[in-house]
């Protein structure tokens, strides 16, 4: 019986694929690569290279700090090689380090752009509310020991949402070239001993969620009124906003993408796992 | 004025303490102090040795494995030291590593012993039973990709209730001298994307519940019918069981004592914070 040839399909020389990253940033000097530190791109690009047998690019929707996690980074990268969606994703989670593991990988159109594209980003900052620290989740949340007065925070987070000059929540590092960004949704909400502060805007300045959290703690605990935020937001001045919040709270949980684009990516959970709160 | 002097209440020579002590077991050689390795026992006794300011013996309910973790570990110590409570609590707590924090402490009788007063001790295992691997809980469960059956698991686990022989489930090393065992309940529920096994019983062998998680994952896989779980009981032993189940996601949750010590003791939530399940 003569043999059967299979017929390789045409293929273009490059593809694109899009992927959903979960990682604990704790022991990474965040998204972004830097001299002589390790950040949680360089591990993708690494891996994901090895699985390609060629250097690839990865590039993320949002570029996180150092110890903030992700449990849901959308980024892409293009490749010449073909490989089966389940053979990346087998290949490349092998490859990575216990705390970086891919949750999809999905094929995308040529212009699909992870970070140009993206018309939303959503982050979560999880606050543990009780007397004693915790002990398992120690860099997974932040500790806040004192009781805090959540109404008087969602009076706060109400005022976010909108198209606001956010000079007075941007980190002197920031190098995005207009303080200017709209806030779609910013809902904060208690679930047992977990404060929960869900923020979606069509971008993020540097540090913004983090100093925006640490406004609504000095809110939480009586040293600012609510209405202070606003206040605070129409100097347009960084000096007068209360401090920065840890960074071990924080979650990049989604990016958003045009409705061509949108639908064709996969649907994973995307709150922290363990809080199973609904999306 | 005169100066109105304080007096010193009467005080005993020592005093019980019992406490519960949350830990996330990854970066530790399990409970006891080791030779040249660091347990968990001996980060406690040194926090706790500086604030007594004499050196302190901790001993707990149960002595967890390298990996395993404590949402609620009783124990107790005595000492000479006299502090009130709030200040054992938050000086202990200041001393410790990030991965450990005492939740409470609690003055008791002289005769409160947290391991040979222990009438009960229960565990909690957690797994993440999910095509892909966790990333930010990659320690703090077990993640197994195949999809378990878990009515079959629930069938074999209501089999584990009662007093059995558990020679099948032992660790080689085991230093118990008799290997009967009293199970009061064996629970296995699905919670999201996780499957809790919670189990109590008078004591547990060494390895037994992570033993006993090996046989229920092979019947969740249908490499062993529910069936099997008391077949393998009977043989009385060890190498015809399937392999001892990782440690990360096992979690000690609670000792309980007669009722006259367990009224005095304060309650806490049991379960590993995060999955804010009932207790």
């Amino acid at each position: 019986m003569p043999k059967i040839e299979t017929i390789e399909p045409e293929r273009s020389p490059t593809y694109t694929l899009a992927i959903a990253i979960e990682f604990l940033g704790t022991h990474y000097h965040g998204w972004q690569r830097q001299r002589e530190v390790l950040g949680v791109q360089e591990a993708l690009e690494t891996a994901i290279g090895k699985v390609a047998n060629e250097s690839v690019e990865v590039i993320a929707a949002g570029r996180t700090d150092a110890s903030v996690h992700a449990s849901n980074m959308i980024a892409h990268f293009t490749t010449h090689a073909y490989r089966p969606t389940h053979n990346w994703l087998r290949g490349v989670n092998s490859l990575l380090p216990d705390d970086i593991a891919l949750r999809w990988i999905q094929p995308m159109p040529a212009d699909f752009h992870a970070r140009f594209g993206a018309i939303a980003r959503r982050y979560r900052y999880i606050t543990l509310n009780q007397a004693q620290r915790p002990a398992i989740l120690n860099h997974q949340v932040t500790h806040i020991y004192e009781p805090l007065d959540l109404a008087a925070m969602q009076k706060a987070a109400a005022d976010i949402v909108g198209t606001h000059n956010f000079s007075s929540y941007r980190a002197a590092a920031c190098q995005s070239n207009q303080p200017v960004r709209t806030v779609s949704h910013a809902d904060l909400f208690a679930h047992g001993q977990f404060i929960v502060f869900d923020i979606q805007a069509d971008g993020f300045l540097h540090h913004m969620v983090r100093n925006l959290m640490g406004t609504l703690y000095a809110i939480g605990r009586h040293e600012l009124e609510p209405a202070d935020f606003l206040n605070i937001l129409s100097k347009e001045d960084r000096t007068i906003a209360p401090p920065t919040a840890s960074g071990d709270g924080l979650y990049f949980i989604n990016a958003y993408y045009p409705e061509h684009f949108q639908r064709l990516l996969p649907q994973a959970p995307l709150t922290p796992i363990w809080l199973n709160l609904p999306d």
